[in-house]
């Protein structure tokens, strides 16, 4: 992340790593701020073994950008709405569109958990371990939603009508 | 691709599967005109082999987002500039603003190409192969910006100050 | 709705349904968590009676289209202006920029009222004591606006100029 | 329609009514140039036995929202991207945006179509031969679909993968 | 004003009134929710003596729009940010993007102060007494700002360069 | 007007001074490029006679506010949707978020045609022939949309329901 | 700065104008209210020994370029988020967007410190103790990050991969 | 410049830096094709004897924010509105929009001009000769609108009213 300020939403992402057992680490790397660490990370990220990087910034937000010019490795953007943002635009439209040839795979304002789980179903696509535990969490989710449905059913909304 | 008018753009991310050697398929699966066929392509994708889904549509662009609630692999989103569309805007909205635990990996407007090269960035992460010919891709693009600039310089524009 | 997190927006929907004694049902489906309840739910909505289906959703709102893709009974979208929502735009778009062949009749962000009464004019169309019930609340408003008109004037404000 | 400009883009819910066997009416009635005749036409629609009203209107669109104060018949609205229009955004707030009471099912920019598929689903739900003939659109519309995806199979995109 | 929920700005126009000793009245009058009221007084605001309106409304803000289709006189639009407002763009969509033919007077947001002194300042054009009242106005004002200069520079703010 | 490349908006205003029979005046005056002639001519219009000054102006336009801080007289903005504008928010929302204590009158985008109609209001309010001219431009307006309607009719679109 | 409810946003030049030993003047001069005070400001600057001139103001906010207009020193423009502001945008338009001829260097929305920053290397750029405060600042801030890189890593987030 | 599709643009630069006399280069650094090049030209740019760095890019323009980062030399940027640009919003924001210490001094949508000028302005704060250039430049803009204003007068427009 592209400061300690944006951790409350990007621990978000570490969270989900934790509940996918997917090994990981958490930094900061300030595109503006570090610009020459931010070059020796993103060109060492590939040999040192990382597989995706998630990066989170506000407002012109240039480090998921420019990881990913300096990497081969996917970048995933998480656009974070700081103080002074312009409703979250500046961040979204600063990662979103990006030239031609270095793309960034841009999730949702303050996404960090989605990026989490983005990071989780690549991994996932070559090893079935961590796209059994994506699948697992899905199904979760789904399961959480059927028993709020049940819920108001109960409660006498849904019955109106025969199932 | 949610539609047949959504080729012209969408080529883009054929060309560059074709560039890195990577096999894929391109078909039309509409979130709206075919529901059914949609679920099926989504829920059979992993077991028939692919590894990354990219899609593309305009608009109310719900294709993205409802096939990565049908799959557990990475799906990226091609915002496309439609007629009619609202400068773009909501097919961007439509797929980058997904919900916390379905995320859609958004590139930039009619950025098929780049979709492309980030599914060649995602394979290419647990494939050395397909790696080197992204980072062969992206070294090219290098040397043409950096032919540029000696053309520009040639031409007498840039050296009034020694290097 | 997509979430019960929109109970509390959605439920002004309800609230019209009770007072223009209109059956109905309130319940949870959701286009990203449970894609499948949701496609169950829509293509047997028409077959269990249902005449209008109001879905509230926020963020990339795949709700109300996806059913209407499913569907020939009309449905209503409420944009729900959820947290991490991009001033509303998102939901908004999501649901009104519908491609040809699969509307949603879009009503206000957080409109859940007035898709309630959307539903009163639809069912009213076709049934007179409904339609009485639409017309009678109406008029109260109108009543009510009038009342505070009188209110202003009693106070001094509104009695500069002859009548 | 609020003007005979809006014509071309509103001919296309008259042709929808027609592909549909629903008869109907198409005139100019606008919001600011003939407004004690909007206010005519409105109050008096119901008795005169429409069941829809489908208004058009660009910029500061009010034609749909004061024929929906004017009758209890739902009225359905289509911003219409006018010339010196700001994007659409104009014509859609002034629909979409309607204060609690008095609800316009707002469709997509320039979506006359969409309205008169929706006129359909709303007439439908209360007449088997209009939702029949509603339903038989939509499955052509698939049918389209599915064509076009056979077409590019045939071409020899789509056969990378079994099946 | 639309509505009564709309008086703690709308009281911004009745204050400046007021201290431009200008004859003024203060009423509720919904374009939605009494159309017909607002028919009759619009269309009778002429002849009982008034020289102009000031019209506030909030979302989709058809008020000033549809008086001034029914009146010669100038009316002037304050778009009110109401709750629900999408960032206050529908009103100040709604009133300033008017057709050909029917001008709005549109001020900024919630700027009901300013609205007043438009009105001012168009009374005053054919009033001189008026037009040194405004005139005075903006004198006060502008001591005020030269008066807090005068405070930072005494605040040691102001003195690094000779005046 | 700020450039002459806005007289192909701005003659608009002139044809309707003209259309209204109201003496009026046309030059270029600019806030960025000669802001003394801005001062002089806006401090002087009152006594030179002028009763409103209509100020049209592209991009970051500071011409109507410009003016308006120097004069009592009421002045109308026109914002002008210049190449390089971005899609016209610039010059509205320059003209529009006056502070408070000097309002702008704007009107919509290009609406030069509209500033001239509010101009015949503002002089109407206080001359009855005046007044009477911008009547008869506005019931002339309403005989036009009727003829449009009744020729539509007549083309066998608006007869399927008994009047 | 235009009014004195900017003090707090535009203090945050002037702490960065100390921080850099850089002579300065605070002072408030409105575009709108003291038009002829801004006039006489803006072509005395140069004169008084005044190299760059930090304009901040909200809304319609007409200073920065103003002044441009009247002097040959750079301007920077601090847009101020005011209240009823429409997101900052109306400031940052009204700064951004100047014509050709008229340059204001515009920073980020409430961006008074990065103004400073930017006088500061304007400065600097002839004046190489200036600059190498600047550079000192610039280190600062790069030291605190890669201090805070540090404190994450020891509390265990950023070991999992050897360095 | 980020790419040879902008020297359409951003050749306006280098245009009034021919007109005011001032030694430049014209190159192209692509922060995201080339981004060691970059690191590169901005850390040296400042012992070259460059005095202010002039950066235009599209979409999301990372250059002239990542050059701030690299050097102390005040940076000047250019958004361009390039294809698939969402209005030219994305480049503004990636510029206007930079996080406390890094400051990008951000002109108008395609303003190369405007940045021209601007860095005329900044070197002729502290070079009489080129100070002396800008404002002879500034007059020539002034006695162009003059002109234009006379010949308006000519052809009849301008003399209703007394001087």
């Amino acid at each position: 992340m592209g400061s300690d300020s944006d951790l409350t939403v990007m621990k978000g992402a570490a969270d989900i790593m934790e509940e996918l057992s997917i090994p990981f680490e958490l930094t900061v790397v300030s595109a503006h701020r570090t610009p020459l660490r931010m070059v020796q990370y993103a060109t060492r990220a590939a040999e040192r073994g990382l597989k995706v990087i998630i990066a989170g910034a506000g407002g012109a937000a240039h480090l998921p950008g420019m990881i990913a010019s300096l990497t081969t490795l996917p970048v995933i953007g998480v656009p974070v709405k700081s103080s002074n943002s312009i409703d979250g635009w500046d961040s979204i439209l600063s990662m979103l569109q990006m030239p031609s040839g270095v793309p960034v795979a841009t999730v949702a304002l303050n996404g960090a958990k989605n990026a989490g789980i983005l990071a989780g179903s690549i991994i996932g696509a070559f090893d079935p371990e961590v796209s059994f535990r994506v699948s697992a969490y899905k199904k979760q989710m789904e399961q959480e939603v059927l028993g709020k449905a049940e819920k108001l059913k109960d409660a006498g909304w849904g019955n109106t009508f025969d199932e």
